[in-house]
């Protein structure tokens, strides 16, 4: 028997033990069903649950044949990813009780490989910034950070193995560097998002929560749809290039302090390390005043056009703050929108000069522990600045701030390079380990 | 009176004898059910028709205050596109009877203009090559063209004025150039995919069918969300590119008359036409046996990952062609796909030289009239590589080939500027006409 408890497993630790008979995949799953029964009414994770679903589906594990390699891996599913046996309610009354017709590609894809569905987990308000009821499980008076906040939360108290976020602007990796877990944006389109409520078509990116690497890549894999081979640290120290980023004037003292212990830390490990400055027509995408400012104006203006049926038809179910975002979405000029977006793929297509000789960037991961109170979920610049540019990131929980509430460091690559992003992020982790 | 029937008003034409009273949207609805009523058990270009829900939504208009720029005006939606009002079945048995809980993006901003969803298009098993049973309206022995068979046949027979397609490789422009009518694609991502099931993330765009260029921009303007201002053409003749594009020797005799035909006309009318040979690395995107053929590669592999929930759970009612492109995606190795991807971003990147002092380009739609028998929908390829591009583009029917079927000929302008594509067709569409 394992010290340690089932339901603190990694996902590749319960797949393997699961495969060599030691454990069932009923055993997992009812280790974190208890470990809900215990937590949940602290921690408010949980969009949906239903035990005696999710036991179904582990006990059908038990008896079949070897389903693949999350055989028996409970997974949590942000609830606005479509499921076929349970709601999908989206963070708002309007979608209360809605029953899709299936299930989205990712899910699918989860269950292919032997997974276990084992509920959906609380949004902020389709994915934006109006928070959900859930608390950070470091402290429940703290935001877990939004808008995957109940996947962010429910991975950290080991609730789940591992959970399914989306990111438009900060959504994965905010909640992740909050609750001290994992988090990983892939590059805009490697993961299908087929089946996930669109909240900015041109943003949106579905990520996960983990608590290992390994578990981040081996769900990379099933998603991807490859043999699961685990990507090694490169065997020769990595050049990193510290990318303060233009907002880092707005970094806590404590994100300050992250970036520069894991760099000066990474320098003596035998990283290169260089400081990287993006070039000055990225400026635009991140400075709030900017008419290219295209993290607020994609998001404002896509969001205007996606919502109109909701708009149109159950304003009064719409909270004010999104309400606001809309009507700011409506207002915002096409051109405006259009300019916005040709400049942010120029930078896009600029963004491999900055990583010439680079193989990636440190960079914040948030501005610094999660806040106080519930109602704010925390800004997502430090994390939309690279949702915008497409590229692959990553946190990983290597710091704490002041309330001893984790702090991430955030790891960069070039769009469409996940695997080297991956890849040197072993290297990284191996060097810093947690906090 | 109008000589000309209410079913084959344009939508322009009207929403405005609509606002002036001439007119009602009841006997606009009434004259294109009438039509319907006479034709569909000869095409079929109706997946799902409620002449009531029809009906009812007109006189509601009629009732209440002017709603937009398309009151009263009678649209068609592909059937893989939601409606909460109707099914959504995405020619497939496995979505009989599916009723989604909200309409798309683009039905909700059709309906909030005051548009009357007049019924749901029939469409190619979840909009790919297994055709529907849609019939040409100008021959019935021949394929309307797909995946948008229904919408570009119901266009072309008067039934409705306008109606949405989609296109993931050529599926708006086709049956639009098999059909005789108008067909527009623009930029990857200009109207908003929210509520359209996908097919291939990275390529599916959302476009449109109609009859006239004022109502493809009179509908753009609807869906991108401005007030409609009608685009002047250019005041001085436009620089057109001839671009035979790398599949030149695909094309048949009629297609090769209608693109040589309307430059040389084009030339008369005062454009400057020059010959444009596409980069040497764009070769790869068409070839099919390339391993950067970007097209089959994203729509094999995308498909694959995002049909896991029908292809685990539903094989049996999945046509025998796409299960083989499903088969084939399963196949295809991440980092092949991957490569493609690499490689295609640079051709997207460098597409904007190719217009360097160029307008729009000129180049076939389809490789000819529209193929006799419903088996095969005909070839994406000359469409197909514009979408790969991410290049807005339309087709125009110019032309008619040695069965007296429609020849489209193909305008393309750089990615964004599809505005500039809708100006400079107004201009080419003055000099040439109609077939």
């Amino acid at each position: 028997m394992s010290a340690v408890p089932l339901n603190e497993l990694s996902a590749g630790d319960i797949a393997r033990r699961i495969k060599e008979g030691e454990i069932t995949a009923e055993a997992v799953t009812r280790a974190c069903l208890d470990r809900i029964d215990a937590r949940e009414s602290e921690l408010h994770a949980w969009a949906y649950l239903d035990p005696d679903l999710a036991l179904e589906q582990a006990r059908a594990l038990d008896r079949g044949p070897h389903r693949g390699p999350l055989h028996g891996v409970p997974i949590g599913v942000k609830d606005i990813i479509d499921t076929v046996d349970m709601p999908t309610e989206m963070g708002s009354p309007i979608y209360a009780g809605n029953r899709p017709t299936s299930d989205a590609s990712c899910v699918a894809l989860m269950r292919g490989a032997g997974a276990v569905i084992l509920g959906k987990t609380v949004t902020c308000e389709f994915a934006g910034m109006t928070p959900g009821i859930t608390r950070n499980p470091h402290n429940t008076d703290h935001t877990p950070g939004g808008s995957s906040s109940g996947s962010g939360a429910a991975v950290a108290d080991f609730m789940t193995a591992a959970a399914f976020g989306t990111q438009t602007g900060g959504s994965v990796l905010r909640p992740s560097s909050y609750c001290g877990i994992i988090g990983f944006k892939p590059s805009f389109g490697t993961f299908n998002v087929g089946g996930v409520k669109a909240a900015a078509v041109s943003l949106d990116t579905l990520g996960l929560h983990a608590r290992s690497l390994d578990d981040i890549d081996l769900l990379t894999d099933v998603l991807v749809g490859r043999p699961h081979v685990a990507k090694a640290a490169p065997d020769r120290p990595p050049v990193i290039g510290l990318c303060r980023t233009p907002m880092w004037e707005l970094a806590q003292p404590e994100t300050v302090e992250a970036v520069e212990d894991a760099a000066a830390r990474l320098a003596i490990a035998g990283a290169a390390v260089r400081e990287i400055t993006l070039p000055a027509s990225f400026d635009d995408l991140t400075v709030v005043e900017s008419k290219y400012n295209g993290r607020d104006i994609f998001n404002r203006y896509e969001r205007s056009r996606l919502m109109a049926y909701e708009w149109n038809n159950h304003r009064d179910k719409i909270s004010d703050g999104l309400s606001n975002i809309i009507r700011q979405g409506l207002e915002t000029d096409y051109a405006d929108y259009v300019a916005a977006m040709v400049r942010a793929d120029e930078c896009r297509a600029r963004l491999n000069d900055v990583f010439d000789g680079i193989d990636v960037l440190l960079a914040p991961a948030a501005d610094g522990e999660a806040p106080k109170g519930l109602d704010f979920t925390g800004s997502p610049r430090f994390q939309g600045l690279w949702t915008v540019l497409y590229a692959p990131s990553i946190t990983l929980p290597t710091h704490r701030g002041p309330n001893n509430l984790p702090v991430g460091i955030q790891l960069v690559a070039p769009r469409r390079q996940d695997d080297r992003l991956l890849s040197v992020s072993r290297w990284v982790w191996e060097k810093l380990g947690p906090a």
